[in-house]
Formats: C-alpha cells, structure tokens, sequence
C-alpha cells in the first residue's frame, strides 16, 4: 500500500521514490526544500505510512548497547536508569556490556556489535583505553555516543559534566573550610575525565596560594587492597588535613584508613568525592559529595543516540556539558 | 580433517558419525558404554577435535543472557560479576537486561531471546511474576537457571540461598539481643525467597513465645517513597524495639525515617536487614547484615548452565542451596 503511495507521490514530485521515502524519515540527506515538499504534498493526499512495513524495511533492530567500565558504581546504573527510561518510551531493549575497565574487552565487543545485532552504542570508555583505529571511524559505522568518558581527539559525540569546575570547587570548598594540606587521589589520568579533575584541583591550589606538591597526589590502582595501602601511606606520611577522592571508588577506604589509624572525620582530616552513592547521607560521618547528574545524562545520553539513528543528522560542535553539584555533609564540616 | 576422523572411528565401532560426534561432545543422548569405547579409540587413535570447526557446527553465539530486577542493588551486581568470571573464563558475552520488577518486561525480554541470540538464560524473577505459559517449557526451549528468585511449582534447576534459616536465625538474633517486639518489613510476597523470609521470622517469633500479631508486618511497594510512609507510620504506630529488613531497599529508609523521629540506633531500635551493601560497615550506625553469598551464586549459577548448554544432561532433583551470614554490627548492638 504505502509503497505504491510512495510511487504516486514521487511521481507527481518528479523525484525518485528513494528520495521521497527518505524525505519522509526526515533523513538528512534530503534539503530542507524537497522534505517541505513531499511533506505538504503527502499531507494534501492524505498519505499514511505503514509503521510495520516501514519498521520491516529499515531493519532494525529495536536494541542499543551500553558499553561501561562497571555497574556496581552508583553512577553508571543510575546513568543506565535513565538510558532504560528513554529506551522502554520507544520500545527499545537495552543490553548492558561490562569492560572491567580492561581496554581490550572494549575493543572485543565494539566488533562483536558491527553485525547489526544493535542501532547504536553509548559508550563511557574504560580507564585504560587509548585513541586506536577501532575507534577511529567508528561513528561512520555505526551510532555512538560517548558519556562521561570519552577519547581525545577524536570527533565524536560526546555528553560529560563539568569535571574541571567541580573539582575547581571541591578544592575550594575544603580551603574555605580551613584545610592547609590538601591531597588529591586521582583516577582516569588516561582520559579526558581525569585529567580536567586533577587540573581544577591543581589550580585551585595555586589560585589560593595552597601548599603544593607531588607527593600530595596519589595515583589509584585498579586492585582495591593497593588503593588501601596508597591512601595508608598517603594519610601517614603526609598528614593531609583534606583529601579529595576524584572517583566513588576512593571515598570508602579513605574511611576504613581513618577508622584503622583512629583519624577523626572531619576534624583531623575532611573528605570529600565524586559521588553518586545513596548512603552518602548515612555515612558516619555523611559524606560531602560531587554529586553528577547521572540519571539525566543517561536520558540525555539516549535521547542523542536515537536522533543519529533515526539518521536526524547530530553534529555537537563541542561535548554537551551538564553541572554537577557539590553537596555538603558532615565530612567537611568546618572546625 | 575431524570429519575423517569421526567417520573412521564410527566405522571401527560401527556406530553412525553422529553417535561418535555426540559421545565426544559428552552428550546425555549417548549412554556411558558407548562413551567409555568412543572415547577409548579415539585416544588410541590420537584424535584430536577441531575445536573452531566444532564451534561453527554448534553454531553457538558464545553470549548468555542475564535477566534480572535491577542492578542498582549491591546483590544482583555482585551475581553479575561472578556471572562474569566465569563468562570470561570460556570467551563468553553477558547481555543484561533489567526488569525493574515487572512481569511483562520479563516475558517480552524472555520470547525476544528465542531465536538464538543468546545460548542461555540466567534469571532472578521480578517481583511481580507468576506461574504462567511462558515459563511453562521454557527449559525445555532453551537452557536457563534461576538464581534467588525462581517460580514455585515449576521443574527448573534453581540457585537459591537458606531464607527461611537466615531470617530465622536473624529474628534470634534480635530476641537474644533483648528485643521484646520486633517488626517486619516483608517483600517479594509473590515469590518463594520472600514467603520463606517471612515464615522463618514468624516460626522464631512463635517459638520463642514473642509478641506477633499482624500490624507488625508490613508489606513494602515497589515505591520509594510509599515505603518510607509506610515504614514512619509502623515506628510512630507500633513502636517496635527491632525491625527486620527483608530486602536491601528496604533498610536505608528505617535509617531516614530515625533520624527524622530522633530515635537512637540501636539503643531505641535495632535494625537487621538482608543486604549485601559494601558501605553497610560504614554507616551510622554499621549495620547489621545477613549477606548472601551473591558472587558464589553467581559463578554457581553460569557454571551449571554452562553444564546445560553442553547438553551434559543436569536435573537438581531439589534447589541447589548456599548459605548466608549474619555479620552482627552496631545496629543490634545488646542494650
């Protein structure tokens, strides 16, 4: 029925009738001019589409893949919340890949999506992954979107917070209430993430005239017992008065170090981390929080990804940037 | 070149080349005897399978399905990462699809993986799920396991954990702690893991001649927020002196809803929740936990569907069943 329709319609355009049913799905390789005019010309004729037939034709596959370093992390499920919220409105399944951070596991299973199996990716990249040619062309191939974790200099869709002036803030926040000695336990520093968290709390530090130097910076590992010891040691021989956990991940031994060494939160030393855990109220003491707005990036995130597959063409000059906000709790609580 | 050789076996043993590929592939099809002499001649004989070959004939997808409630819920993503473990181990993919505990996203997710997309299915039931068609041969169509949550009255190989036991012993717990009327906040009434949750803090209230009547139960909803009501009005009510948490979900309110109320954990009420928080030993105060063995299961469970896949023949004549462990923290501390 609606290809005879289309036939009709292209006739009567003097277009082929490739052209009018891409100009019906609103694909942007059709002008503006020729989609006004199928438009009106299927309005005057009262042509229907036939949503099966169509669904048939494009051939899809009515799932998206999310590929994250983790979901036992109260960021990316409450970001996969929000990507299911915008999937199930469309009808869409949504199938949740694991890295471990491992960048090779990534690679592994961006190629085992190429076959048409999804309509498109969100991708948030593991902590060890590196610009390679994988994903070099990859927004050709297929949909993708990256979230929160991306890779530099490729031309890609991207949707981040903003991590430099959250940790710009955070860092603030602690010298103002009256922190001396600040150390910082960073996470990320392969990527973009990472290294914007560790600049604002570097500049922070010179803005204000603060002590500093390497040994107040701790790089974490994956291996969780190796973190413990770091921050130990880190607490022990530094004596930091505040430590900024730039991942969820680092908050918690920075608690179980202060209950082992007798520390006192927040009076002999302040904490505050990235984090969108739902105990962070509940803490003793409560946690004062970077806290990003995942959920919404999760909906944001999808809401992107369907316009590119629905071949709305999306270019993002730069990343869309979203806020996170700093919530203060009892960890930092001034003296 | 395995081709010839099966066919050479099969001739020396007179059985059919199909005979001889089930016995190596260890199928339940063959009898033990068969098996024994296939597998002595072969080894006489040097034969060594192809295994890419023999992958190709299987045409397996080499990708299991995980389906479960949520995984924002410290128990599920540990499953998932024993699941992984073990995927991993034999170059497995893990889809994971989310329920958020509705019948219907279950079945439509269950019928979408029959056409060979995935080898197996892994599943913990919704909340809302009842003995329906759809269950009915599901074993029979595709190889599956349930974990913690499975359809009472159905022949399925199921994981499970001592619920009735671990709340039993809980509800002691808190009697030996000096509890003289404790509360109960019941979930997943629809299914086996709840119903025995409940029955074994009943028989231990009944048992130890304590205080039971039914305003001390209180049945949770899948909302949030309706919980934290229902939860205020129990404490304001009833006023117990200990409360029983059946699901995770369900311990962090009691925590807001005393804090709001300005009542003391422990001293005016002691809290016990099923949980396997990793903050839980943090909070304030550290709760007491009964934790179960969410990892193992989930190794457990794919180790056993994996023997299913093999179609080395697998019947549990009853549930495979771990144990839990109460790990007693501040908040049942003894008056």
């Amino acid at each position: 029925m609606d290809n005879i329709n289309i036939k009709i319609l292209a006739h009567e355009l003097n277009l082929s009738a490739a052209t009018v049913s891409r100009a019906l799905r609103d694909s942007y390789e059709i002008s503006v001019e020729t989609k006004q005019r199928v438009r009106e010309l299927a309005q005057k004729l009262n042509y229907e589409p036939n949503p099966s037939a169509s669904n048939l034709r494009s051939q899809k596959s009515k799932t998206i893949a999310v590929i994250i370093p983790q979901i036992a992390n109260s960021f990316f499920s409450q970001a996969i919340n929000g990507i299911e919220e915008i999937a199930r409105k469309r009808g869409y399944h949504v199938l949740i890949y694991q890295t471990h951070e491992d960048h090779e596991t990534e690679i592994a299973f961006i190629n085992s999506l190429m076959n048409g199996r999804v309509d498109g990716i969100l991708i948030s990249v593991a902590s060890t992954s590196r610009n390679s040619d994988c994903y070099r062309n990859l927004s050709k191939t297929i949909p993708i979107v990256f979230f929160d974790r991306l890779i530099e200099g490729l031309k890609t869709v991207n949707i981040i917070t903003d991590d430099y002036e959250s940790s710009f803030d955070a860092t603030t926040h602690l010298i103002e209430c009256g922190c001396k000695k600040i150390a910082y336990l960073s996470a990320l520093d392969n990527l973009t993430t990472g290294i914007r968290r560790t600049n604002g709390y570097c500049d922070a530090l010179i803005k204000y005239n603060m002590l500093f130097y390497d040994e107040l910076i701790v790089k974490s590992q994956i291996d969780a017992e190796q973190n413990y010891e770091l921050i130990k040691a880190l607490i022990t021989e530094q004596k930091p008065d505040g430590i900024i956990a730039s991942i969820e991940e680092l908050a918690l031994p920075c608690y179980h170090v202060c209950k082992e060494l007798k520390l006192n939160i927040p009076n002999d030393i302040k904490i505050i981390s990235f984090s969108n855990l739902n105990t962070a109220s509940l803490l003793n003491p409560s946690l004062t929080t970077i806290t990003q707005p995942a959920y919404e990036m999760g909906k944001d995130a999808l809401s992107i990804l369907f316009k590119i597959v629905d071949k709305k063409y999306f270019e993002l000059d730069e990343s869309l940037v979203l806020k996170s906000v700093l919530i203060k709790r009892e960890s930092t609580l001034c003296n």
